[in-house]
């Protein structure tokens, strides 16, 4: 390992104000995790949590949980109350978020909404090479049609016909960051609605629905939030269309008095009628913990990390492994907390990291990612990533069997 | 407590061959469960099983998990597995089942299903008074229209306008039970398919969906299967349809190919493409762990301690509170495992009772229903509901304060 990068970074490290943060995650020893971008590390005080709903709450209390109880309970408002948490880490009022089902099922929902609010059109825009689930979402709908344009003929694509621009913010590949407020009144000038998939974004970036006047957004629950693996998601409804939004998946959880147990279906107010189901309560407990540690960091300590780790990792792997291609944007405030780059060998590569105890992730067919998740990542992390690769890149044979091994999840 | 009652009771739980399995189950001293039809009881080996994904499986392996790995992990064919076990209880095979979302995402995805199968027709079929989540995703499906028949009305419901009968096996209020069969075949030979709705069923019913030739169906997994609170649902789409059905929800896990990351969605085969959304990990670890209990013991051994249960209550009910009117079918062949009684009062008696410790539930407006989770309600708990019921009967005063509590969750 290069001994002046180790230098640097543990001065850093030494100066960050969010170093003690890092214990109160589990991380494992010897594993240097730049993934948090595709699955957040596990919060402390989740595995205590979890011990509690399910032990106490479900185990002793039962039925009774979903009412208010001495050990907690209140799982009936879990969602409006995990989504009043991550409200302010998106620039949201703590009345426009909801912590719900799948990223992907969110936005059936809220595709279905928007094409509602604007009867006689049925274009929804989005780019080629976006997060794959938010094409097939479009896809699956027959009463939408998509097109797709590219980032730099994305506002010739925008016209009267279109009824969405559903975008993701920060793109999962190339960590590239769209201008939101941009994009957002260039769809309104045509009468459009815009939809933000956050998953990239919320707890890692500066989110600003509100400012920038957008109308809907989904965001993951198991990357920087921390919320665990298939977390709920959630999503986000301007107050301005809490009156008028229609959505499709109509469960009885979004009905306006669930235990009148009525036949005819009637919207919940606001955003509590984009639930469906019941609530999946331990998943969403696990959820709870992640975001809380996020708002107690706030995002602005989050951002200014990210950006000064990202940074640290850039200029790092340009003086070590000049080979291999950063492919996210060279400025911290136009990329996420990741950074990505081509190599043709970029599977081989991450294997061989994996291998050696740091996790990035491979992302077909040639990209090496790596997330920054400013909770718990260190400078020392990054130093050693670029010093194993630089010594992977020198010395390794592309033929070893563990290159072998099936690509992770993102 | 009638003594007369107890000592039955107590023989009949001596001579119980599933009396062993109570002792699987976490439950509370002092506390008589009889709601294990809203939210089951927690397995003992969930406690662990979660720490142990949560521990090892999140905390130590990370984003590994979604591979094989050691200690277990193979996350990403977690909906498949736990279905292939659920699938044995339904009468299905084993990749006809996929454990995946809610109850009320999975049918807005097979209503959508069956109306794309069925062109040119658009009429659901179902009851008034059907749980509420069943008809709300009729009513907010565009292409669907929906049309009630009372159940003795329902054959003369379906003609060659019908695209689907959707039909809750068991009643969620009155535990009446649909003959699977005969309804299959009416919808079948007016042309349309058929979506049975088995929350109440799966794990506590005879269900043969094969041997019925039914089409679709959706079922719960925090009732009898013991899964936690808002555990995820699952679904079961015939074989004879795994290549011709096409579902609203086309998220990035039902495609065929997840990390290709193509542009354009195409579907999984067979069941598979159910799936939309990353599955929630934590949630379905804890459905597997109260699956398996269920599959160990067996169908056959939950019915027959189900109906020997609940007509032990039903016949000492009659004789020691003969003022509740049973609502539910007396045959037992004809009913789920559950009993549900009318009293104007049913709510001020449903709070009586949870004050004794003993914890049925109520449904608006009147009535109180019992539930008969065989692997781990006894005799003596039913002699005991029975007994203190008969005594809040003669004793109550109808407006002391704790009946004011609100109504707990289906």
């Amino acid at each position: 390992m290069s001994d002046a990068l180790l230098a640097r970074a543990r001065e850093l490290d030494a100066a960050d104000p969010l170093a003690q943060y890092r214990e109160s995650f589990e991380l494992p020893e010897g594993v240097t995790y730049l993934d948090g971008n595709s699955l957040g590390a596990l919060p402390k005080a989740t595995r205590e949590r979890l011990m509690h709903v399910v032990g106490q709450e479900w185990g002793s209390d039962l039925i009774r949980s979903w009412n208010p109880t001495d050990a907690g309970g209140d799982w009936i408002s879990l969602p409006q109350r995990v989504g009043a948490k991550i409200a302010p880490l998106i620039g949201a009022q703590a009345n426009e978020v909801i912590a719900c089902d799948s990223v992907s099922v969110n936005l059936t929902k809220l595709i279905g909404a928007a094409l509602d609010m604007r009867p006689g059109r049925k274009i929804v825009v989005s780019e080629p090479g976006n997060f794959p689930t938010d094409l097939y979402m479009i896809q699956g709908l027959d009463s939408a049609e998509q097109r797709l344009a590219n980032r730099d003929a994305m506002l010739d694509a925008l016209d009267e016909d279109v009824a969405l621009l559903l975008l993701t913010h920060v793109h999962y590949k190339t960590g590239a960051m769209y201008d939101m407020a941009a994009l957002t009144k260039a769809a309104h000038d045509v009468g459009a609605l815009v939809l933000w998939d956050l998953s990239h974004s919320g707890g890692a970036v500066p989110v600003d629905l509100n400012a920038c006047g957008a109308d809907f957004a989904v965001g993951c629950g198991y990357k920087y939030l921390n919320g665990g693996p298939g977390a709920p998601a959630y999503a986000y409804v301007a107050s301005k269309h809490h009156d008028a939004f229609r959505q499709p998946i109509t469960g009885w959880m979004g009905h306006k008095a669930p235990f009148a147990f009525s036949d005819t279906y009637e919207p919940a107010d606001g955003v509590s009628r984009m639930l469906a189901g019941t609530p999946p309560i331990l998943a969403m407990a696990a959820l709870d913990c992640g975001v809380e540690l996020m708002t107690e960091i706030g995002m602005e300590r989050l951002v200014a990390k990210s950006r000064a780790l990202s940074e640290f990792f850039r200029t790092a792997m340009a003086e070590h492994c000049p080979q291999m291609r950063c492919v996210s944007p060279s400025d911290p405030a136009k990329r996420g907390s990741q950074l990505s780059f081509y190599h043709e060998e970029a599977y081989a590569l991450c294997q061989a990291l994996i291998a050696r105890g740091v996790i990035g992730d491979f992302r077909a067919p040639d990209v090496l990612r790596f997330g920054f998740a400013p909770a718990y990542v260190s400078f020392a992390d990054a130093a050693r990533a670029v010093t194993e690769l630089a010594d992977i890149l020198e010395t390794v044979s592309w033929d070893k069997p563990e290159f072998k091994q099936r690509a992770a999840v993102t």
